[in-house]
């Protein structure tokens, strides 16, 4: 069984549900939502993975009940966005950044994290390779999914995009990396940025996986 | 740690289920479902908030799986909202309700009634302060955005008008109340009244949280 | 309490996986989804209801994270699927079967076991016989209900059709048999059968629930 490090989860499961949080206030404040619309899919979001993960290994309450800066981190990252979105977007950038290619940079570095977290949690709790695995995939869809069906969209993770196999690597990895000994924090925060890299490069030049023609 | 008293939470519990459980029959009969929807509404916006609460604190099966009388009352506020639904809204009324007016009312008593009980069960199962109160939210949310997302609806919580505010407002006089040794039935009540009246207010005056304008 | 027999309740999941599964798979690839998709939804359709079951009896972590087994059932319908759909759309058959057909078809079938599989589980788990029919209910309806509000549909179960009333009748069947002690194999399997043969004539037929007229 892998024991993970504690400070090493607890950071990258902060940063998971900063970076999740931003892409639901972003969606809401698209959305035409109030203050409050965007602290709700902000925490949604940021927490609905790590809830649903928690919930399925019976960890109970979920780390987002029981760690008060789980929440503090989610709304803070909805303030941040409702207080600082119009400057941000009008601001002259570098490189101009579009409120789509914002949510979806913010949720591939969300993904990216939890992918990592989720699987490692998931094998803390005693299940198999491939159910940590699957586990993984869960943790880094799940808040994404869960705000896009509730701004009544259909959810990234079944659009016609790599999305769900960027997350599937990274959860490999880490089980591979385990099973063979060469779990460490650097791995772990390694397989996250692959995530998140092969996600942005899938975006960028439009990798798809095969499509069965209905025609 | 909260105890709290039994039969008030009951009775509140069940109060909170059998509004709910009209506002989603009257959703679902508006959508033209039959009566077998009706019904399957009337249980998920009822039963949905506390389930979820239940789930969330690890109380597992949860009360509306343990407890016989959760499942009847909103079933049998499904049917009589089924039976009743044609003969109310034709009646000559002395305050001319619209449908939507109706669905609203029996939300907001839901939402008093649940925002209390939530933080209550939270606080009895041990939580903090403030998971105590963002369960409390979830719990009176829960249930009507599960009932707006299968109907296809974008859920009220996140809709431009003051809900989560509300709901948040009697889950922290909750919390309060608990932490200085007031609570009791009478505050209980009356916190659950707040929710409703500040919720009903809004609506009629038309109170929202600000916005940010993305023109 | 209701012994289950393992190796049937096993076959049984199984079927009932594999069925809603592959109904999972043609939602997607109708909806234009990639290869990922496809694997997504199946497996969304084939474990959500098995899944929300035991989250809600608390048999965590639940069973289709504790066996590979039904995580390669659910993946190997979606595959198989895949990779046969133009194939058998476009075989010359004897009984012309459109792509909603087929559908319902599979939903149809899935729905009879797990209201049997779920019914018997609760049972199991030391529940009454109304929450154990409820809860056969859920798990029947909820993999498919999951399935369709991710594709941005309203659910089956919510339609003007016959659906929760077939999955109810199945799991009265078991809570009857098992409480005058004649629950068995050939019962099961049956009553699973009655559900399917309930369901497909009221589709056939058009059969439905009253509704109110709101004209």
């Amino acid at each position: 069984v892998l024991v993970p490090d504690p400070t090493l989860q607890l950071i990258l499961d902060l940063v998971g549900i900063f970076v999740f949080a931003l892409s639901g206030a972003i969606v809401a404040i698209r959305a035409g939502l109030d203050a409050l619309g965007v602290l709700v899919l902000a925490s949604v979001a940021g927490l609905g993975g790590g809830v649903l993960r928690d919930v399925l290994i019976g960890h109970l309450p979920p780390a987002a009940l029981r760690d008060w800066r789980y929440l503090v981190v989610s709304l803070g990252a909805g303030i941040l966005t409702f207080v600082t979105y119009r400057r941000v977007r009008d601001f002259r950038q570098p490189v101009r950044l579009s409120v789509t290619g914002a949510i979806q940079l913010f949720d591939a570095a969300g993904l990216g994290v939890f992918a990592v977290t989720g699987t490692v949690k998931a094998l803390a709790a005693g299940l198999g390779p491939l159910p940590a695995a699957l586990l993984g995939v869960l943790t880094a869809a799940g808040g994404g999914a869960l705000r896009d069906v509730l701004a009544g969209q259909v959810p990234i993770v079944l659009q016609r995009e790599l999305y769900a196999l960027p997350a599937l690597s990274g959860a490999v990895i880490v089980v591979v990396a385990q099973r063979y000994g060469f779990y460490d924090p650097a791995l772990a925060i390694g397989a996250a940025a692959f995530v998140f890299v092969f996600r942005v490069v899938a975006l960028r030049y439009d990798w798809h996986a095969p499509r069965v023609g209905t025609a």
